[in-house]
């Protein structure tokens, strides 16, 4: 699929150097590892500019393990996300030089932390000491990623001078991410405030009508500010992938 | 029902002014008129402070004259919500010493405006132009019902220095009424910047995920500040009755 | 942001006794106290006229011991909500002076109680046995922000006779809060009686289409008696917060 | 199907009157005719009772006369539901001994009335002047199908009073059924006040979240009373269906 | 409330026998017993000719058993439902005459039975095996208050011969109750073949878009049989309540 | 990235006919019509052995029209799902060798209809009148796919015998496709009494709790027979489709 | 019901072997077996190809075994589905020669393998590796009903060359299940680019506004393939089950 | 608000140019400019770089006009959203110099268009025809807010090849436009293959279960790529706005 190792196999066709069967079959075996329960994706790396990344939710740490040490084997980052602490304890243990983070769940094994590489910096932003799991898996993320990024925790709108306080931080981001959940408005005062692109997480802090996290997702896709666009609820992880994205 | 009037009623079979079947008779017509679709509730007046409001939707031109006739005949002050402008335009003819606002639709008939008795000032503050109707149904009910009211509009959480010029506004009300469509954050937003208590209206203003102000009702429902009551969405003449009976 | 504040440092600019740049230092940490995972709002008290209410859900017993000393240290009173009992006992153990009430599941912390200073009474009543944990929420937050405040159990609209025996003490009343779950009958009838403002609470008791309280929700919110506004599900805090400033 | 028809069937077999074939086939034309669009189901008188009812809506002005023709010449009442004005006009000019009930949208032709052979009375009450059009559908069904029937309107929970002056009568009813729009409160306080089985009809009325009839619906199907059991929102006939059925 | 009780009330002040004041006071007290946390409502007995049920869920083994104690002072059945098998036993053994069934998780004390009183007899059926629980829960429900009661298990669509089986039964009941999860369809296929009053019960067997119910409730409420009402989710004790009532 | 037009370009290109760009250019222009508005995948017929079909809804007359016409050039056969009578008559006079089924809302244009080619039969069997259009839409896709189909109507669950008395023209399908609305029992029903795939069509037919057909899907998704699958409301076409690939 | 069986019964009753009333009673008990908490459906094997399978939530080890028993004295193949693993290790132990798959969370107990039957082959190709589990029961299930099944694993959206691989495989199936979950893309896709039915399966992987499934399930629905249809969430039986009638 | 403003107000307080109380008021005056039924915020064009955009919906055309007025006096870009053709036309006689787009439902008033100014190209893709309109409001907007922006139509999964033949242009842009309506999967694949940033928007195109978008839209939130955020249901606009901010 990727237009230059197409260009490679035809190429090589066309000398002679490789039959059209061949041909056939090496397309298909270019791109992916069939490991029986995953096909590690190591064309991701090429195609996305960062390796594929762990869903860690509902795998086994056996499977979780077997992917990583593929992964480690090629040198990729390795990010494993939605980690329970006793699973992230036993990998640990069998990859000694990765790091843990228990509020936001997460395993990383960089053998060499990738170089801050972004064109600015990404400011990440929670309204309730609730929300700083989610904003810590966003920052975690952003920051393997290799990007210079900034956290602020506790600056929701029921007290709006807290995140006045931090003005000049956020206008000196490339993005922010914002994270909220109740009511969910913080996205909407800060995107208000500054003309920068923000990318909401709602949270699934509340209760009752809180419905888990859609109300703060509902809140945020109905903006009154235009410069903001949502990700999944508790998605730490997507808000800091695309963050990392939009800073490249 | 009404404590005294059973008391009276008592007090006369006590000193046999009445018969035990008469005193049973007579509870049950003391308190409404029989009008075969309607039981206009003549006790409402004396039982809640204010008479019964004639809900206008899905009710005929015919039924709707017919109580307003009653009630009138009563000396009762009279009010039509939701009535749409050529109903309006019918009972106008009919009643014309009555009036009908266009935005509100809303017919008021009032011999003698009530005078103005509550114990201070509700203020009606909306986020957007489209949310004025609503702010309206709001303002004209709290105001026939004997209040002083003030009314705010277009000063939603995009631009909140729009807001913050009308602090000395907000801060003087007993009440705030805070009307808002698409996130309805402005409740929120007011809720903690003034320690008064805040009725929020959500409106059905917006699209796609606004689901016709279910967004905003929900955002409202769950907001971190703790002085907000929400009313039902569009709810404007809701907000202005409770607002009156906290203002009394 | 508050107005006299702003006043003083501009008067003390204008007398040359206050640098431009000390001026805008001074209002960024006049507010708030930056505990890393907290920016607890003193400023709040100022503003609100109550200090800030930790809410307990998802912070850790350090997290909350922390916010409560720096309020404490302030001679403010503190409330913590959704306190499970667990925490809620070693939280006990270090604030001795505390007091923890398992039913609302609740901490109070007073010095000093605050005065009655509230205009009137406020009345809790409660459709089920199984609501009382709301309602006495409900209760102790209106006690805590020094009102009078009473409590009536188990009046729901199955057995209307119930509630009709506490007239004289609804009729006493500057505000109802009414916590019912179920169908959510409650606020209705009581609002058809009574000439006050009811704060419907609806809780989440009930099973199958109760949905956790959604249903006596929207029943609420789509009451036939207008003095009706409604709080979050289970929120028994917030409607003895927003009763306690339409009492003031 | 019908055990008699069956036996009778195979009684006529065992004593060679009827072939195994022709048992099969007879069989299979016993009970319904084939008019491509529609097989009209003549068994349904004799198992249920009353004959099949038209349901009006989405159905042409054609197709409903050609399925009326089949009934009347079985002698059936004929019932059409859910029938617009201008189809009632036209079906009323085709079959003029029909009458046509314009708030219940329903077309009844019955050459001979049913006689009333229920074993008592069937009361429809309903909570405001907007439900009308619904428990007339009830009343009219019930009335159709062999019952005495009374009607009592605008007997809703925001004034209680009026529900009152009708104890005697609801107590005199064999079935209650309650419809009511918005909140739906007045299903449980009936239920609560008489021993007699409700049949709770929603209806559309309201707005916001009324949800076209859902609240009220939930509401009505988590009646703390017991004695309620619920049809679908604005089905007044399905209420007057199963009401005659108990009445039986 | 109680008319006859009222007018007794009357006839004594008539006489001289009552005063004003203790008649006002009498009408309070007549009906309910104050126990804190609940009001034991001994006037439903007389009212509703069945004495209040216990809903077990949420209430502490101490309350319960208060309340049971009361009303097995006034000779009344008590039923406890949704009661799990901890707080039976433990009632079990401070009530030993009362009797729990695990099953329908419910518990039933009476001293003497009541009497078969019905005018004929209720049929429950239900569609599967998983569907027990609340099936039975009707039945017990029904039995004690007073019903001859057949029930049927594992009966539905997938198989209609095995429902046709029951033919026999299912027409000589004067009521039916038909419980299914998943598509819930069992109610809508009885009430085709029979005409009897069905009262339909939606359980939370199935999974995904079952929505523990809901799938099954909207199903039976969409019935294309127009003798159909239904109860809330896994309501078996209500369905059996409202039956008795029919039957009566 | 049809298996052997790559073939076909590896061995051109192996054989010298065919350049490297040639080969990369070709492969972009194989396979669609770039009409700006539209990119008519004429890859499709061969792909999946039936064209591109064009979903009529929200195009204007031109564009439908400029699609037929790409299309009609390369003798494909043309359907238009969902297509208004007004816009059918236009593209009628336009393309006059067409046909437009008003019920269904479907325009054909065939040059020459495709010869029967499936294995066996499809049955299209519905359960109301009113289903009539849904069905038909099925019936008439899977009849210009080039199947035998036959269509059944009017045998819904409220009167088993009609359905049973088609036992045999069901037990010759290959495969049937049930259309339902209100409580879409239909499938279930069929699918326990024959051993069929049966593909489910929820229909939009019913009112309030049918939600617009939402019921009868949850219903069919949640089927105790397991040979059922199902597709989305009112989509005749999708479930003619399917069937017809089954059938194949 | 069955024509053949009811034909033997007819022409023994015409030949005198048969009394009518035997006749009765014989078509009662032909068809199932009374086990009191459930009603073997012995018949299905004949009328559906398949016996009844046994739905393991729910229900207990007792009665599951015993079900087994009855089935397994018959010769049928017992499948038990969504059996926990304690449950499945008891059972285990009582049917040594079935076999408990710890995925699939499925038990098989098979005297002889059903031979392979279908006409073709069945593939079922997941998105994720979490998604395996439903996968498997779908191939498990297909499999005892006498199919040949291949399984692909992890082949999702997101790396599109990993599903490009499996082309051959995918092209030689007459049924593809495709399992997925999250955005449930992966249907469209493979419906898009093979001309098979498709039988989607969505599944509860995912967190947030996933919905447990949900918006798999809905995102199916709407494939703009048209060869999709789709069963529960997380119903790789139904799937199994489906595919197999389609291969047969 | 603004951070130098406040410095310079300061400063001249300090110089003894300005009193305090002037201070106060010249800070309330500054950022707005109130029309009663609007507050134009002329501050956003200096806060946000873009000026206030006017959402047409539920505007009069005086107001709307209005509004443009007072901007186009600041030499402001206006652009109007969500203006149907006859609001549209009647502006156009007034505004010559504007234009409107009638598929976007848009009007642009730019005395002298933007420049080109961000830092690369925004590409706009949709997935059908009938989703035009909404990437054209995307494409319209980002083009006025001075983007050099590409668009792509009718690129859908339905039809791989089509996006395939888009990959140059798709690699080449700073931020990626995706919209699609039905089941919403473009975003994902769109995201699977390039390394960009993609801003989803769903559309209402769908019937049944695409819910107005609704299910494009959760899709597009549980994309199992991660370089995804999502904007409201049919939020062209918004989408074009943050992919401008992105560009930048």
């Amino acid at each position: 699929m990727n237009q230059q190792a197409l260009k490679n196999i035809l190429t090589k066709v066309q000398e002679g150097q490789l039959s059209v069967k061949d041909a056939l079959d090496g397309m298909k075996n270019l791109y992916f590892e069939d490991m029986g329960f995953a096909h590690v994706d190591h064309h991701r790396s090429i195609r996305k500019g960062f390796p594929e990344v762990i869903y860690g939710a509902g795998k086994t740490v056996e499977q979780i393990a077997g992917i990583m040490e593929r992964m480690a084997a090629q040198g990729d980052v390795v990010l494993v996300t939605r980690l329970d602490p006793e699973k992230g304890q036993q990998l640990l243990s069998r990859f000694p030089q990765s790091s843990y983070d228990g509020q936001a769940r997460m395993l990383i094994l960089e053998e060499t932390p990738l170089p801050e590489t972004g064109r600015g910096k990404i400011v990440v932003a929670c309204a309730g000491t609730s929300d700083i799991p989610v904003a810590r898996e966003a920052f975690l993320t952003a920051k393997a990623m290799g990007n210079r990024v900034d956290i602020v925790c506790d600056v929701g709108v029921a007290g709006l001078h807290r995140l006045m306080a931090y003005r000049e931080l956020m206008e000196s981001a490339t993005v922010i991410v914002a994270v909220a959940g109740m009511e969910g408005a913080l996205p909407s005062v800060v995107a208000g405030l500054f003309a920068k692109p923000v990318i909401a997480v709602p949270t699934s802090i509340g209760y009752g009508t809180s419905f888990n996290g859609l109300t703060a997702l509902l809140a945020m896709l109905n903006s009154c500010a235009s410069n903001v666009a949502v990700v999944n609820i508790d998605n730490g992880f997507g808000a800091g992938y695309i963050a990392s994205t939009i800073n490249r």
